[in-house]
């Protein structure tokens, strides 16, 4: 048995290619769509990530600022300007990109991200919406997994998940949009005992760890569904995920690769708010 | 077998009389603790609930004015009364009470409570910094579960805990506290397939459904922890929770009673927080 790929490739494209046709219309009538993007850091693959949102934000005709503040920022510099993105009528979505300088945390300072423009869902005001069930931006990762699923026809409803992950970017608000679409889900971290146990009575296992090959198929039920969120660089370039995929593809009946599955859905998804923030 | 007692009573003693001495404390210092309880409905369990409040924060010398603005009110009215109550420095907790007229959404309106007089945990924005870990008031009935587990020496580092219900009041909050405090949480609801089965193999149950009996013996692992949130009334004038409490205790290992287990804590933690409030 082999594990059916879920590409992310084919949904990313779909939603690029309606997000341009979007975008076009806006400028068309005057609002020409903009992304910024804040970043204090100096990490190799932090600044290859914010690259690659760039060009794929041109390419969809959304004009995307790189605002880099250098690594020795402080978080007071962030939030200043985080405020000035925010009030600036020109900039329809704001990103504040990790890793941040020492001290400085993402929950906290995003809140000086305007909810309107907080494309990637880092204002704790946005993750309360979101599970208060009210308009909100999800972050673009976790609103990923629920597209990559729902595009290979994963009925959600009744499933039990496992997320494997409990960080405010990922893991928690996966699991809010998972228990709005009606699966049973179940938060796993570092402290679960027994892991493999907890995520192999699972219908669906999403890994959001940051760890390199952690979930293996003893974490995997027969037939389960795996969604790879992890993007974790190897010494040679590369990009791995949580799953080691060639142990957990033989027993999964899906799962999504990495690169090419969770990563280019949570960039489309990027652009589509910074257009639909642009549209209000 | 026949389950502990998980009593609230003693708990909420010992909150309430550190409470009181607080706001002894405030008073001596000319600030005076206030609590306003918006209203808008004729429910009967609803007056009882808040006259209770009342009582309680009363005999803790905490002032509480009950806003009765009737059930015909509107959401514009409920909004701008919450606004002013926001904008009051002798008011320090502010409290929208359920139900609400037909059209009204907690969840929306509770936006207009300011987040540092947010004693019931019910703007969204208090949700999202719970959730996101920054300091913030967390909903009393879901901050009176883990309350009372503590209180009985359950160290939920590492235990399974299924909570049924999905509530941005209870259920919710409730997840983000226990993964707070290391247990790995399974958030379950009416769309759950095989209940039974994912609840029975949990350590700790935390029913909050809203339906009298809804748990039973079958919900639950021999020896398991069980924490009963419901307070249905019953035609006779009582309340009764969501476990059925005489088939469960043959079962269980402790079980929390309904009335005198989550209710007399929740009561005791929105004064806490009252007089939290009024010394910032």
């Amino acid at each position: 048995m082999s594990a059916t790929v879920l590409s992310g490739k084919e949904p990313a494209a779909a939603i690029r290619a309606e997000t341009a046709a979007r975008a076009a219309e806006l400028a068309a009538s005057g609002t020409h769509p903009r992304l910024a993007v804040v970043v204090a850091t100096a990490d190799e693959s932090s600044a290859w990530y914010v690259r690659s949102i760039a060009r794929a934000a041109e390419k969809a005709g959304i004009a995307c600022d790189i605002v880099d503040l250098g690594s020795d920022a402080s978080a007071r510099d962030i939030r200043h300007r985080l405020a000035v993105l925010s009030a600036d009528e020109s900039v329809h979505g704001v990103i504040l990109q990790t890793p941040l300088p020492e001290g400085a945390k993402l929950e906290d300072l995003a809140s000086a991200i305007a909810p309107g423009k907080d494309v990637d869902g880092a204002n704790p005001l946005s993750l309360g919406r979101l599970a208060a069930g009210l308009p909100a931006f999800a972050p673009a990762t976790a609103e990923a997994v629920v597209t990559v699923l729902d595009y290979h026809g994963v009925e959600l409803t009744g499933l039990h998940v496992a997320v494997i992950g409990r960080s405010t970017v990922v893991g928690k608000p996966a699991a809010h949009l998972l228990l709005d679409r009606n699966a049973t889900v179940t938060v796993c971290h570092s402290r679960t005992r027994d892991l493999a146990a907890v995520t192999s009575a699972a219908d669906v296992v999403v890994a959001a760890v940051g760890r390199a090959g952690l979930i293996t198929a003893e974490h995997v039920r027969a037939g389960a569904v795996v969604v790879d969120v992890g993007t974790n660089p190897t010494d040679d370039g590369g990009l791995v995920g949580d799953v080691d995929a060639a142990s957990v593809a033989e027993k999964a009946g899906a799962l999504t690769p990495v690169p090419g599955g969770v990563g280019p859905v949570t960039t489309a998804l990027l652009l589509r708010h910074t257009v639909q923030a642009a549209a209000r």
